[in-house]
């Protein structure tokens, strides 16, 4: 019973669900038979989408109802010289980084690639991840605010307790704090988990699953839903903006005068005012949690090499981006407030972001753990500074030549 | 001249820059000079980056200094049929479809596909795009606020000329409107245009040059950047959620009870209280813009299907679902502000993502034009909400089945 | 049956209620009798609440439960010589203005006057109301988003009709649109009324009202609220920050660098960072809608004086300071996006505000109907940037002080 | 020279300047010279801007410049039954209370009076403070990020130091936490004290600045603003709305479905439905920090006969407003974030606000410290709480009744 076709059509006669094919053949032949029902059911001819380099086996962790792959380019930025201090760099040796970059956005490598180009000739950039921590906010339905404060007491007075019972479901996890917040006969409870290498998603799901499962046995409270929005996890939240979700990561470059004037056809000044109108007073004219031009650009584009969640790109946009004239140099700053990386777990074991975090030199756990995802975290940072610096760039320079231009009338 | 890795050899003497392979090669053999490149300098073997199913020369207007292509796993779900109104219905023929999505987050898949799966059984999906215009806002400099009003002012009595220039740059985009904001010596005019079929950033950001221009050469305006952040393109801002950009779209069902019990095992009450204490006062308390649970994901998995651009899923995320009881049924609704969409341009042209919009029948063009874009985004808000419904149900059944293990003690 | 002590015996023994007092006595008993009540009731002595200057009657639009008048220290700041267009400047003859304040917050009305005073050595500010219109936005229930679209194309189609049934009810107010936002099954549409002189609170929500009822006769939708919080008033949000709600104004002077030095003790760079690092990258980081030092304090203290409605302080926060250097000056300005502001009805009649009103010359309708009102928000513009410029000031100052004690060490 | 016109001539002269004036006379001459000025320069009559209760001298902590006072009608609402915790009722005995409301807005006294009314009738309202603590946030310019990390690894590990020299400085004051943000080259440290019976402002920024003091010697950092708006005061800031600033209190109460019909004329129901329509999803679609009807109303006006900050009522908006039906009756809550009050300090000595304060008995400082200005908040939140159910219940009834107009047709 491995023949595609017949399987196709056992589901469009409703024999079988779609999602029943792997129960009926090996997860290859059951791609097939799906991607047949659909070359039936519509105009589509899936070839590419079959002509996939992975195992279908292996992908079973990532995905239902397979058809195939989606294939986009990979492209990629660097060398750039980052200096992390000694305890984050972890995996990443030496300090110069190629970074792969997946993006159907024409112009995005080129940019990103242009801005790695200066930092390297001004001597490199700083990284520093400053907070770290993956969060989860279960909410929970009380009586009234009475028994909220009753709760709140309660959990701050068991949090040993707590913490046992959360970190007896993972090998890696370590439970950091709680932070309650109440609203009325909810109340809800933030917890932040130290993950390691991996994004933790999962791992703080469940851990924070059992810190629930001992609150409802000892209090009255009752869980209404594991995750209560305060995480908060793949929406635009100030929560995250303000406290960080993940890494809080920053990187800076201090670019001579002359570099940026040779180098990318502008001044300090004018890099500096264009980011001060646009990044600054145009963000805050838009009601934004993101101060910065375009750095989720260089983020989804990194995260879609190396196997990370798309989705939390949303988060990665939480960030802020600075430039100022200092001594003469450009000095220039990304300070990304939530950006959730990981080094095993989620896509990183699918084989072409796997080879994507080998060229980084950060695939797998780290030395001493979470090292490999800080690192991943800075590089990521830097190069979206890079995209920055270019852009911002050619904002100015556009600005100066048509100035230029002007006094030529 | 194409032997890969004379030409790495090459780049690693200093002799070419890793830009520059294609000056030097056809576009493949550039690629894998790029991967013979990062295999000696990394510890990295890039045998599946270098196996992809696309044409090296054909990615060229979406990628620059390529290595090859990442593949993701792509999954189906559906069908589920769309009560669209008959205009932006367009080519979604038969108001059946299947959505490829392409993710590595497992269960997210079988997550929207179960939601699908309850919609059908409901009867169907309503789905409404009720707001378009992609759009573009440049910010000015100008002496202060004075010269900002006469600014506005003039623009205000020039949109016919401003029109006539904005337009003569594209054959597709007509500009909707010009809405100005002014900050002080700084003046934001957020054009808006109607791209049809195309997401349109890149259409509408040169037609918004040449109005630029015109201001320029008639005003005392000067141009700082041609985007100012009150577009607002990738980044989290709640213009965008309050105003819409892109496609403003909403998707509505309304599921019996016996449906819910049976199918999703809690009740309509259940669901509307979980996201009344999690989308709603969770989000409330967050400082989110985004009230749901997880429509990002959704989003996400079908824009790199379809070809999309994966960082403007921050924008998708600003979404509010709405979950009620009424008429003893569940009545649940997804409102995306700002999905921005195209069937046309970007990476739709690419193989995977081309074969996944001929799945909906949405590749290429739409008649009317914008009619393909306008039914791709009815049908991603009908996906994210079937996994709105399929989180909030599993929430809901969990603490049921919880509350049901609290009676049996 | 005037005796107040006979009367609060009477409501103390549940004969009366306190609110039924105004229908047994004249205004000036009943509140005796309140205070008598309360004196007995608490040990609370109310001879100075007793001791108020308005009459108990004439406050009857304004209170209810009357027991007396709060009284708090009004100040003046000024003259300060603001240059507005000819249209809007209206009954500010001159040009030169002394602005009255109430507050209790020590150092504000010196820490205003100080900026008042080095505008005014600067030749004075610019002042511009460039936005203006008040609203107020329903909320309907309708069945879904396929009824939402019809009842939006019905808005759209009959804003004559409706706009007659609004106007209707008012003798000055004229509607100027009509905004539709769609979530579900809710419409939400936010009316936008020229209120000329007035705030227009009342007058917008009667005219909205009447509006409402045509809406509901001749279509299928319910009206749920007559607010929907979509206006917004007197609660913190980004459609007022965005989009405007009373007047959006904006004021700005040119220091010259001696200016700054002389009478401020401090640099344009030193006020311009102090600006950058604090209102904008503070602000962001804070996740903020008030990118300003203390605009509310000078709003609050205004509004007080001339009896503008004390919790739309809340709308007026939502203001852009922006300072940089121009011409080896410091161009300062404050850009205040939802100011709400009248010179007739609220509490502008009471006879303290009415004086301070006097002071500006701007009590009662202007002429043009509006230009009063215009006049008010520009000149209480221009009293914030004043302190918005004295406390920067301060900050900058302190610091170049702090930093030659540091050369000093 | 005790004669204010003659004072008057020599200000208009040149002679003396208007803020010089109590250097000349007595603060009553000065205030009168003040207003013959301003009624010489202007229209102006000060008559009653003169007849002021309050003594000119002990009016100095709180103004300058001082012409007079202005009034305001003050009303009074209650009594309403709340319960409190033990610890926190403090002074406010008894646990029913009156509250003055000073205002001008015709009907809010009213409509709280009643809500406070149905409150009563529902046998009391609960209310607790769940957080508390005034916060100063300073701004610091470091060189870049590696020195932003090594500042805040000093200041993490220098609490006890920084403890010392904070608390130094008051007598009352606690310093309970300091939290760190960096953003670039700057770096935010968010103090948070224990004001006690104080709103804490003043404390809390001499506080900070003995703290900053010792960063500035022991450290390379620079402190650029002693306020870096991550406090943040009188700006709408989402920080406050997450984390707190003063009080975050909460109110609330359980309504049987009789009281709700027989005197709100509605059912819970209705309310429910009108909170989640306007206050929960209305304010999601506006970017509002504040999920709640007209809670600032109360809180402005409570404000103002109580001599708090009256530009405090901007973070007092951000507050969240529940409505929902349990075990047939309604459930109410309101939770304000960001409650600044105080009972000594600020305006509460000013005579008529000091007899408001002891209409509530919480006038001076309370028995534990703190504890006065925690009771005045809850009752605030009560009041506010009741302002929120009598409108949602005007909105709903209304809706009701228009129905049965409807039914009636």
């Amino acid at each position: 019973m491995n023949d595609p076709a017949a399987l196709a059509a056992r589901v469009r006669e409703g024999d079988l669900r779609l999602h029943e094919l792997e129960e009926h053949a090996d997860p290859e032949t059951a791609a097939a038979a799906r991607r047949k029902l659909l070359e039936a059911e519509t105009d589509a001819d899936l070839g590419t989408v079959g002509d996939f380099s992975f195992s279908a086996g292996d992908a079973e962790p990532n995905i239902e109802n397979m058809i195939g792959g989606a294939q986009l380019p990979m492209g990629v930025v660097g060398p750039v010289p980052i200096n992390t201090d000694g305890d984050s760099a972890g995996g990443a040796a030496g300090g110069e980084h190629y970074l792969p970059l997946a993006t159907t956005e024409g112009a995005l490598v080129a940019s990103v690639n242009r801005g790695c180009s200066v930092i390297r000739t001004a001597g490199g950039a700083n990284a520093r991840v400053t907070k770290s921590g993956m969060t989860r906010a279960p909410v929970f339905r009380v009586a009234g605010i009475a028994e909220a404060a009753e709760i709140v007491e309660w959990v701050q007075g068991s949090i040993e307790k707590l913490c046992e019972k959360a970190e007896g479901t993972t090998n890696h996890g370590e439970l950091l704090d709680i932070t309650p917040y109440v609203v009325g006969d909810n109340v809800f409870l933030r917890f932040r988990f130290d993950s390691k290498d991996a994004m933790g998603m999962n791992m703080v799901t469940i851990a924070t699953q059992a810190a629930c499962d001992l609150i409802e046995e000892e209090t009255t409270a009752s869980l209404v839903a594991l995750s209560g929005n305060l995480c908060s996890d793949k929406k635009p939240a100030a929560i995250n903006a303000i406290e960080g979700r993940g890494r809080s990561v920053t990187a800076d470059v201090t670019i001579p005068r002359e570099v940026v004037e040779e180098r990318l056809h502008t001044t300090p000044e004018a890099i500096a005012e264009a980011n001060t109108r646009k990044n600054l007073i145009g963000s805050a004219k838009a009601g934004s949690l993101g101060f910065n031009a375009h750095a989720a650009n260089t983020i989804a584009a990194a995260f879609l090499a190396t196997g990370q969640d798309a989705a939390q790109v949303v988060e990665g946009s939480n960030a802020i981006t600075t430039a100022e004239v200092k001594d003469d140099s450009l000095y220039a700053s990304l300070s990304i407030a939530s950006l959730e990386v990981g080094t095993v777990g989620g896509g990183t074991k699918l084989p072409t972001q796997a080879e994507a975090l080998d060229v980084l030199g950060l695939s797998g756990g780290g030395d001493p753990p979470g090292s490999n995802a800080d690192a991943l975290a800075e590089i990521i940072a830097t190069g979206a500074l890079a995209g920055e610096l270019s852009l911002l760039a050619a904002l100015a320079s556009r600005h100066l030549s048509s100035a230029h231009e002007d006094l030529g009338r």
